[in-house]
């Protein structure tokens, strides 16, 4: 699943949060920007999660988006281990509608800062582009085709004014 | 810190964590259970966390209390590295309550436990009496200390029914 | 239902709450860890209730296993009639998603505790996976049994990595 | 603090309740209506508290008025022993503001109820009313106070309708 | 629907409350009380909330059992218009899960009280078994027949003891 | 404190919401708009609230600011007996923040409305903004104000850029 | 989509707010009052906002009804570029059942108001009644149509009572 | 207060948010990153914010950090007129605690993110750290520095293991 070019990293809690989770797969493809998607577990494999985070500046990526539910500890913990940005995502309980995820992502002592997204599909979709949006700033190809993407996004919207139809 | 006899362990996120926390030495020492204690932070001593965790078990704690406030990770990434039973307990944040610390660590998913206690110092206090009463499941001395405490708490409640004085 | 070796006891303050805590069977019999099973209410058999708890210590039980939802009472009251541990399972009420019955049991007073595990059948399993990490600390049987247990939880998600497939 | 012939019992889980139910007794000494008071705690003292519920009936009491905080298991364990309709009073919480007390009383389940005033002081207050207007339906002489008590609060209001003055 | 001998009125917000609140018709049945149940709107229906509010006294009514949903103003202004005792029941709300039901019922200010039950239909229940205790307080016939409910609901736990079958 | 020609009626739960509710009446004066203000309780003076409500319309009030809290009933039952626009604030409640007051006034069934602003004084401050802008669009002199209004208040943000001063 | 005549303007976020908001058209269809309706996005095409609200006024729309949900910014951003009277309805969403689009839309600050209604489609209809109800107090044919209105809603609770039938 | 070397701007809705968002300087000031900060409020200047917004880019600002209270949309509104990344501070709010912050920020439709921190001056501090780290990833001084950074503040929990003293 690693990919020398790879800028971005995508893990997940669990095989459960891929319905989540693909949606950032999708406009990454659509950016055409390299990623690694895998499942680590802060619960489960805490091992794999700190190797994960220790290698992570050395094997190049510029940002990792970490998708979790319930008590989500794993966007948090490598970002305690890596400088490299971590966009969290979190994941729709079944219990709670995602507040317990939200306020376990978000809600950061100062000193290690995860930056999250809204919860569910949307915040995973979000987390992709906000890691094309910090690419961007020092890639002009890709800043071009952002620009590309919102002026799609908003003719969408301006062709289709009626909602009646 | 570290007391060859000690059964329990309590650990911290951070020094200002102390205020809630001491509850539970207080309530150890009065029933004369040896205890360590000290501040690991999941976020900023994350390798500490973890040569905690892994030693935990061989070190012969038999119960091991965790403290922490807002994305409180602590309890449930010890438990994610240990056996040893992990109890833990939701400082109050300053934003949201303890709403935030209760769902972080209340809320693991299947697989690795975490006993939680109440939000703030009457939650590190019960999390001091319920490792006093795992520990009395074998140890018939704490048991008497238990049933000796729990008279005596009762009693005071018994011994003055009138509100009003 | 009374097995005299049981170690565990698991009870719920009502039928519904089996598809919840039969969660809790399963691992303890993975474990092979003897435990009875019996619906004891709160509200509907109070006698019963202080009865099961008064002679919860001297049948041998280790630890009690209380679900329950709504103004979930049972675990507290349990708790405030015995010295062996207790630990609660909120079960999801239909209205308030289990919040209801997560306060009620987490937030115990000073002086009688209960380890508060996570809403629904995740909380119940953990419930037994908890109550089996404290018999592990004085049955050595147990703890190998629960490092195989992880071990094999770990490598489930290490050999699958790739949550696309 | 028992008398003869009290029709209202106030009970509270602890001492540090009485700032909130004295607003009761102010209450009923109004309506010269006799009360007995005491501390009755759930969890401290859980056999009172069962002899408290057994006897409820044959004392005479009417109404019983039960307030508590956090997991507030008072009034409904109460009401789950008599069929004394039990009035319970959310105190408010140091950590959750009162809506773990209110989650714990109000949600009982179906077959053991509690009539549930509003959360702190107001609620005591208003317990003591709603035990004014149960017995009032079979005592004109209360209802009578009712009436003038109610006209006279009318008047308060209407005789200041400047809200600057 | 009036009868003259009714001791008890159900009213509710809406048509479409009588799924919750018919769980209280059949508990007055099962108790042989009689009860006048209809519509009457806070919001559509103001002037006959009054008037319903202002006569209910005079037809004999011991209890009033109010059931909305939402801004659920209704127990609360029949309450501000009557000393009859009014026992409310939150109407589960299709946005908020019932929690601004039971806030608007319950959190009424000091002066006039609301006896607020459960979320859903088990709050519609219980507020009829809380009028039931309410009369029996005077009148032996009901106390017996709610000894004897309470009997049967606990035997009915106490003869199916194994949630397994 | 009526004024024959008064636009807009302020009316609050209690003096207490004089502090919250002054905001409005600031506005108003500043844009010379009459107002009438007076307590009007919901639940001590429902016969006033109603005959308040029932003559709006005629004494030519355009708007009716309305202000309560916990059980915020005054904004939906005036709402109810008039068809002249009511806006909400919700005032602040001792316990629950205000939530309890912006869910009772928010929450209004299909057929009834009631504007609601902001919980505490910025909410009534805006009360009276919206009011002044409903009128503005029947009175080109206060639209003029309000336009003035408007480019102060920006002014004031633009020509004060930086925040360290 | 623009209309000459039209004194209101409906907005939404999206298209998938129409369920939602056509509520408050059909509502505005049966009062006979014109209006435009089109989907204006605060975050997919904001200049589109902007011109918009900044021709409000000139197009003569006397009530604008905007509705979104999640992060909902477009009625308190049109709110922002307007002095016409904005009414924000908050769209349930699919995570947090509505409460983040009510928290975005009423906890406006000081100084640019939004008139807030229920979340969902009760709260679009009603926004449209209230629209209406500001029409009417400069227009005596909506204001008649309104009291027809209101007497019908009453009259079809007043004769159907009996909600078994 | 622009600098043409700034790589970070930060904003604010408010000069009352400076308390907050000074932590984000203060961060900056340490590592020797250049910013620009101002006050743009949404609601009282938003063509400011859009001018803002539409120049980010060309000003060569590699991240926005926008700082806001109650309904927040300082940060949405930014991010939904510029591909420049916007990290997003939910400042404390005097009625909700910042839960309305929180949600207003963080639950951003699928098209336009913003990387939320946590509530308060935690999430200023942390949203300047997250700009560091994305500037890192271009720039190996700041990653340097970083590293120095999180390994100061390992050090500091780790010589003070003791949190008696």
């Amino acid at each position: 699943m690693s990919n020398n070019s790879s800028q971005v990293a995508i893990v997940m809690g669990s095989k459960s949060d891929w319905a989540t989770m693909q949606e950032a797969t999708n406009i990454l493809d659509n950016f055409g920007i390299n990623y690694d998607v895998e499942v680590v577990s802060a619960h489960r494999t805490p091992d794999k999660l700190f190797s994960f985070a220790e290698t992570a500046e050395q094997k190049g990526y510029k940002v990792i988006i970490a998708g979790a539910g319930g008590a989500a500890h794993l966007p948090g913990m490598i970002a305690a281990k890596t400088i490299v940005p971590v966009l969290g995502v979190p994941v729709k309980s079944s219990m709670l509608s995602g507040v317990d995820s939200l306020y376990s992502i978000v809600q950061m002592p100062k000193g290690i800062p995860v930056g999250t997204l809204a919860i569910g599909p949307a915040g995973a979709a979000n987390a992709a582009l906000l890691a094309a949006q910090i690419l961007a700033a020092f890639n002009s190809e890709i800043a071009k085709k952002l620009h590309q993407f919102r002026n799609e996004q908003t003719q969408v919207v301006l062709e289709n004014p009626d909602p009646r139809l």
